[in-house]
Order: structure tokens, then C-alpha cells, then sequence
């Protein structure tokens, strides 16, 4: 059964920097609890989301925004019975579809760059962790010179603003694929937009604003940073974007929304979710993203795998697997 | 090819409180990075080794101790070629076996248990970060009220004297099985062992030294402290014991060194190692733990398992695999 997004977003405030998916946010979770210090409390609390690892000379940073939890009917073409052996044999839940929000952080040579950069408080309390876990990493905001964006969607790009509607990335160039841009910005895409939609465009709209005069657009395949190149991933938005990062023979994906369910998505590819602006290029567009990565056992990343969300894809017969990257003991 | 420990130990200083490991340490390795503070240098050294999960109201911490690289002549009864194959089937590195060293914290109700406690400086720079990892975790030394010991090898009781033979852990009573305490503390376990296996009996005398008169030894199958119960696992050592977490239906098998290279053991649990006392005893319970925790879908935790060492065990055709538990958002 499908859900129309109207009737996840019902009862959400006008104020277009407050969302509220009803359900998404655990009744039990609190957040005043990760600011215990003292041992016997800490002890009740998980440490910072944050875990480095190597790509070449390029290091990069996880850092965990949080988590929110997928209704199962957001998940379009899912068998039910399918679901619940694929949730029993990755030793989860039968009753949730918890997915992490994840940004990275590449250090590369002197640049400091950061892709996507989570919620801000778009999604409620499990969320919105960014700017504490990159504290946690000892990388201040001030330093990041670069964001780069998959895309526009508001758990990846409402982290870039402040609440007060300051640029929480003061010296950061931000560079976005030129399709999605230009699909995001449209005065049409608002006017013609359902209502239940108009708050994505609206968030969108506001995040970009603080960055104006120093917004860099970019087409794919071509470098965009240092040791980092842009990859068209289309289907989940107009322009959704990987960014490859390679150095001294070693390379990373970081493929953005490629993966929504992990749990799910290497099994069943062709299930999609109800965020994806269209669905069929969004499961072709995954298909090919398996076929390469696994072909050239290349390393890839992705905002809502399990954080901190690296791992290598294999092929599992006609579907597909993931091999979650270990521990890097020493970088 | 199997090599005796005295040619492993070839070279070693005198001092028992140091052994050296030809090749244990890469070159490369250097602890003064750790110290690093600012965003740029930080970023070329990993995050604390600390991580924390849930078994009930029971929460775990796990801590590291750092990492050591087995060589490939310490595998007994290894095929090099189904080696070679594993490894890139785990997209690891064909030339080294990298190994944890973690330990463990539960906190039990008002209770803080450490199980076992790394090496201290015995194996280089690569190790002896537990205290330094505790500190990171809010946990101090001196509200750890238990100590329970796997066994009595050096890089898991090391760790509970310091440099200066004091206890690293002045409030906690030292917990271990009556058969390997008897074992390592007889004189003549300590006369009678070969040249190159005396600093191993001599390290482990050493360490429980500031002890006395706060050592309780156990029976197997019993519970040692609130929501946890020993379980044997001889082979390995003569008196190799596990700890079974348990509460609220949830629980985790602390298993010391049922597993000591996860790239090879679950695939072939009869592969052992020259630190194995009893290997075919060691490799009878390693497939009988496998099989146990299969069956009951137990969550178990391994002191060389990839920290942070979570995870289950399934059964793969005829032998065995490990999902590693992921990261818990919440606790």
C-alpha cells in the first residue's frame, strides 16, 4: 500500500524549518542523556558517531547526524513475508526500519571537505547531531572549505544553515550538480509543486540561501575538489550525485541516497521508497551502481547504511551483498 | 610450517614485563599522533576505540587496546591458497593478519565489570591503549569493582598492573577459573615450561601479584556477578572461560579467544594457532561454540574479533560466518 507524502507530513507546522513525521521519532529517546559525563551515566549513552578511515593519502571522516525510522509502507514493490526473513537474518528488528543520516568529511591534502550535512531540525531530536559529532571529530566549521551535495533533499542539505538562517559552513564554497540546482530553485517547481511536497522546496530554498554569491554548480564526470570527482546517480532526484574520491590507487563512493534500506536494498534492488522522485530510474540507477562497484570491488559510502556507513558491495547470486569496511586501527 | 615460540620470542629483553614480537609492529607506527589535537592533524589518526552496546538493561562498552599482526607461519593446519582467497573475500590485505585486542566493560545495575584488560606495554606501541580508551569512555579505573579474566595470557591480563607492578584497578576483586588459576600460578607450570614460553608464566604471575587477598576463583556454569554467568571453553588455555551476559531476554556470550583470526575461523574452525595450549581441544570448542551461538542466534563478543568484536555467528553450507552487530543509535 502506498502512502501519499501528504499523509506522512499531516499535522506538520507551517514553520518550513520544522517537520514532523509522525511515528519517526521513538517515544523513549531523549535527548538530554548524551550530555551525562560521569561514568555510570555515560555508560547509558552511545558514544560520538564519528570513525575515520583511509582512501589513498585522502582521509576521511564519518559523522553521524542521527537516525530515523522508515515506515514499512513507505517502501514501495516490498514482499512482506521477504522483508521479515531478510530482517531476521541481519539479526534486527521485526518491527522498524531504522536508518542512519550520515555526512563525510574528506581531508584532502589542506582542504577540508564535507559531503551533505544532515537534518539541522528538520526531523526531530534523533536527529541533527552534526554539528556536536564534528566537534566530537576536532573539525570546526570554520575549517570546511567545501561542501559538496548529493542532493537536495532536506536531510542532506538543511544542516547547511543555521536556525537563525546564518551559513553553519561560513567559509565553505557550496557546489551542487547543476540539474538538481536548477530543479530546486525554480520558482515552477514551488508554484507547481503538491502541497505535501512544498516544504522539501521551501527547506531547500532557505538552506541555499546564506550561500548566495559563493554557490559553485558543476556537471559530472569532472574533478571537483582535489582527489574528488563528480558521478551522475539520477533517478532518486533530477541530479543526484555520487563523488568518487580517489588517491594513490585506492577509491571511494560516496554514493549519497543509492541505499535508503540496507537491509532491503542489495537483496531487492527494484524496491523503492516513496521519496524518490522517480522510482524507475532510482532502481536502475542502484542496479548499475551494484554492477560497478562490485566489478571493481570499489569502496562505497552511503548516507543512510548503517553508520558509519563504508563497505565494499559483493554479488550474492542474481542480488546482491554488503561487506561492512572494519575498524581502520591506523589511518 | 609451524614455528616454535621460541623463535617468536628470539631477541626479547630479559625484563618480563616487556616482549617483542619480531614484525608484530608496523614500521610505520608511530603513538605520538594519538596526541594530536587540532582538526588537520587530528584527522590522520583514528577515533577512540570505545563503542557501546545493549544487552537488556545490561550496557556494554566496548574499549581497545590497539592491534597486532599475526604472521602467516603462526596459522596451524592453514591452506595458503584458500587463505589468499578468504582474505579477498573479506577485502582485506593478502600480505597481513591484523588482529584486536579488545576488552570489555558491563555495566550491570550499579556494577562496573571490566573482562579482561589488554596488554599494557607487553606487544609494543600498537597496544596498551586501555586506560587511555577507558578515560575517553568516562570510565575511571577506580570504579571498576570486577575484574573477570578469560584466561592468563599476556595480552589479557597484562593489563590489569601497571608498569610499576601496582593494580591499574586498586577497588576491583580479580575473578578467575580455578583451573587456570592453578595452572599459570603452580611453580612448577613455571620450572617445567620450555625457555621460550617461562616470560609468558612469568608475566602472568607477575600481574596478579598486587591481587592478593582480593582473587576469587570460580566454577564454570555459575553466575560470577549480576546478569553473569562463566562458561568453559578449555582448549585454548586449560581453564579458557566465556561470559554469558544476560537480561531481559537479551544476551551476549563474552568469549575471550574462541576466535583469534576472523577471516579464517569461521570458515575453518580446525585452522589453529601456536598460542593454542591444547589445539584440538581448542578447535572441538571453537565448532561447538559456533554451533551453540548459531542455534540460539546469541549475540557474542571476541577479544580479536574486528573491534568493537560484536556480532553472530550463522552457519554457511558446512561451516560458519560472522554479521557483525552494527552501530546502536540509541541504547
Amino acid at each position: 500500500m502506498r502512502v501519499s507524502r501528504r499523509s506522512l507530513l499531516a499535522g506538520v507546522a507551517s514553520a518550513p524549518a520544522t517537520l514532523a513525521f509522525p511515528g519517526l521519532v521513538p517515544a523513549a529517546w531523549s535527548s538530554e542523556a548524551d550530555t551525562a559525563e560521569d561514568g555510570a551515566a555515560a555508560a547509558t549513552t552511545q558514544v560520538p558517531g564519528i570513525q575515520r578511515f583511509s582512501v589513498g593519502d585522502i582521509k576521511v571522516t564519518a559523522v553521524l547526524d542521527g537516525f530515523f525510522d522508515f515506515q514499512f509502507d513507505w517502501v514501495i514493490g516490498m514482499d512482506e513475508v521477504e522483508a521479515q526473513r531478510l530482517l531476521a537474518d541481519a539479526f534486527l528488528p521485526a518491527d522498524r526500519l531504522r536508518a542512519a543520516v550520515n555526512a563525510y568529511v574528506i581531508h584532502s591534502g589542506d582542504r577540508t571537505i564535507l559531503v551533505d550535512s544532515g537534518t539541522r531540525d528538520a526531523f526531530g531530536p534523533t536527529l541533527g547531531r552534526l554539528l556536536q559529532n564534528l566537534a566530537a571529530a576536532g573539525v570546526d566549521p570554520a575549517s570546511i572549505d567545501t561542501v559538496l551535495v548529493t542532493h537536495m533533499h532536506p536531510d542532506h542539505i538543511n544542516g547547511i544553515v543555521t536556525a537563525e538562517g546564518v551559513a553553519a559552513f561560513p567559509n565553505a564554497e557550496l557546489v551542487v550538480q547543476e540539474a538538481e540546482w536548477a530543479y530546486w530553485t525554480a520558482e515552477e517547481t514551488l508554484s507547481n509543486a503538491p502541497d505535501d511536497f512544498k516544504l522539501f522546496v521551501q527547506l531547500a530554498q532557505a538552506a541555499v540561501k546564506p550561500y548566495e554569491g559563493r554557490v559553485r554548480l558543476i556537471a559530472t564526470d569532472m574533478e571537483v575538489a582535489p582527489g574528488v570527482s563528480a558521478m551522475a546517480l539520477p533517478g532518486h532526484t533530477p541530479g543526484h550525485t555520487g563523488y568518487l574520491v580517489e588517491s594513490g590507487g585506492d577509491a571511494l563512493l560516496v554514493w549519497g541516497d543509492t541505499v535508503h534500506l540496507p537491509m532491503f536494498h542489495f537483496a531487492h534492488p527494484d524496491w523503492t521508497v516513496i521519496f524518490d522522485g522517480d522510482p524507475r530510474a532510482a532502481a536502475a540507477t542502484r542496479s548499475r551502481t551494484f554492477d560497478m562497484a562490485a566489478a571493481e570491488r570499489l569502496k562505497v559510502a552511503g548516507m543512510h547504511l548503517q553508520f558509519p556507513g563504508l563497505g565494499h558491495v559483493i554479488r550474492d547470486g542474481a542480488a546482491y551483498g554488503f561487506v561492512p569496511a572494519g575498524w581502520e586501527y591506523e589511518l
